[in-house]
């Protein structure tokens, strides 16, 4: 801030009794190497001196000598979806917890802006990048690669490349293992776009659960939509201009779930009764719909806690590992089960979550 | 980037065959100001072999010139409200359009969390501060105002503070208009904290809207609480614990709305029928819900650009004025009215809007 008067480091040494190289020396050194330039009791004044004065490195200084920024970059296809906004979270805190900020840009799932908004990360120096955005066919991945720069994904798997992943497979197997336990054989789902991993993966995993019980899921059962729930109105109209109405609907969100219940709605359908509908991710509207949502809770907040760790590692020129974290089944009225020992706690009504 | 091998100064001086400092005078300078270094012919060879070579500024180099970063700090609530989401996409955009960068952090509106992420931003030395999160009464303002950080507000409002909003006020006024021409007399509201301007003016907004009509909202007919579904949901519970069931309820949000229905269809209420509800925002839920949302719709991205706008000014050194949004009534069946006329087209199904 141009206008604050911060301490400066001269104010720190006069303060301290220390020439200003010494402090500078010291306060820009890692704590293990403090040691290195004065007295153990040397240190600890200027430390002492240093937070008294309310003194604070310029990280820009800071960063001009040590090619480090401690900025980190985040791309997600958009903040308005809440499960991004959530994954965001858990970097934000990871990030700031290390002494990082991150930077957090929206690439609205667009070839151009997200190549925009990348070199606009890369014009900033950020230390290291985490993709929420990443595509099956991902070219753009695979020039970060081969131009070293230090990244990672999260949310949406793609190829090789390591990230914090919450395993979708698992969870669209959990759904289709729950349907045809209630007796349902006749489903359809309304999943997300085929160059995204996440609704690839549910789908993926909801037949293979099915085939466990001897079912299949019919061509004309299954329709590649968006995830939000303009998406899953459309994807019921579909459905049904298609075949007849489905015992039990997937949706691979749960806003297009939500947009499915309306869409099944303006047919006269209504869920569980006549169209028993799951959905994904554990939103917190789910459990407030007028029909709570049986849905399928992920660990957005730790998943984007892993990504940043990930990232770290990445950053230190090692070669992380991807990690896979477990989903679980949440099961409410939308799928007609009124059974107690299956429905979680209610979360307490309105404590904490204020905003707008 | 530590790694990446960006074409130097002194690459893009070789290449245009000057010298090095004329290529950083010009390179660094705003482009009216660039023949003042060279003849205009000298500058286009310049600014030609910088751009087939790739050339980037250093962004921290040339801050640390100019004193300036570039960056802009954002705070909000908690990004995982869409309207904040929205909100900071216009602010997003727009400082992208200017050159700047925009970190954004979450406050959850915690005082303790909120102090420390404004230090962070400003242990980065942000150029000025956007708050999404004001409060009507709001010691930090006052101490940035007299620290002389360059801030605005937006989304809310507090003291006297510049900042871009939606008119709040007029978009309560337009609910209780809309309840009175219905017919609805015996009317409530579930409104958000006492400490948000937003909540409050959307109820001063309503009861003046009922005083023009000879109606009163009676203390035991408002409720205050959060702004999501589970707010809306527990507003119900207190609202029907303290009296008859109203004929209609304006919650000041669309997820508070939500969690509202939820709660009527727990005591066997349905909405319209028993009672009409409005919400506030027009998120792309409202359209998609099984009962389609009434709800009053503010410009979120334009306020936002219009933050930036205003920030600008005042990084500047000017007094920006602050600018009032206009918000609309959007009627759907929720209130129970059929008639077309009021309806908006809805929006393409799907298009274009992915994530996850």
């Amino acid at each position: 801030m141009a206008k604050r008067n911060a301490p400066t480091l001269r104010a720190v040494a006069s303060a301290a009794g220390v020439d200003v190289s010494t402090v500078s020396r010291i306060l820009n050194s890692p704590s293990e190497e403090r040691e290195k330039w004065a007295g153990a009791e040397t240190v600890q004044r200027i430390l002492a001196c240093a937070a008294e004065l309310g003194y604070r490195r310029n990280p820009h200084a800071a960063s001009l000598r040590t090619a480090r920024t401690l900025q980190v970059g985040v791309v997600v296809p958009r903040l308005q979806d809440f499960v991004l906004a959530t994954i965001f979270e858990g970097i934000d805190d990871a990030a700031s917890e290390h002494g990082y900020a991150a930077f957090v840009t929206n690439s609205l799932d667009d070839p151009a802006q997200r190549q925009s908004r990348i070199h606009q990360l890369l014009d900033r120096r950020v230390d290291g990048i985490i993709l929420a955005d990443a595509r099956i066919e991902d070219p753009i991945l695979r020039q970060l690669a081969s131009d070293g720069v230090p990244f990672v994904l999260t949310s949406r798997a793609s190829g090789p490349y390591p990230g914090a992943f919450a395993d979708d497979e698992h969870g669209g197997y959990l759904v289709a293992d729950h349907f045809a336990r209630l007796g349902f054989h006749d489903v359809a789902v309304i999943a997300g776009p085929t160059f995204t991993s996440t609704a690839n993966l549910r789908v993926d995993g909801f037949r293979t659960g099915l085939h466990e019980h001897g079912l299949t899921l019919p061509e004309h059962r299954l329709v590649r939509t968006g995830f939000d729930a303009a998406a899953g109105r459309a994807g019921v109209e579909k459905l049904l201009a298609r075949g007849p109405v489905p015992s039990a609907i997937f949706a691979t969100n749960d806003f297009a779930a939500i947009g499915a219940i309306g869409g099944l709605r303006d047919r006269g359908l209504r869920v569980p009764d006549d169209v028993a509908i799951v959905g994904y991710n554990d939103t917190p509207l789910a459990e407030n719909l007028p029909v709570p949502l049986t849905t399928v809770r992920s660990p957005m907040v730790e998943m984007g806690r892993t990504a940043f760790r990930l990232l770290e590692q990445a950053m230190a020129g090692r070669k992380p590992a991807s990690v896979a974290l477990e989903p679980a089944l949440i099961v409410r009225e939308s799928t007609g089960v009124d059974d107690d020992r299956h429905r979680p706690p209610r979360s307490p009504a309105g404590a904490g979550r204020v905003s707008e």
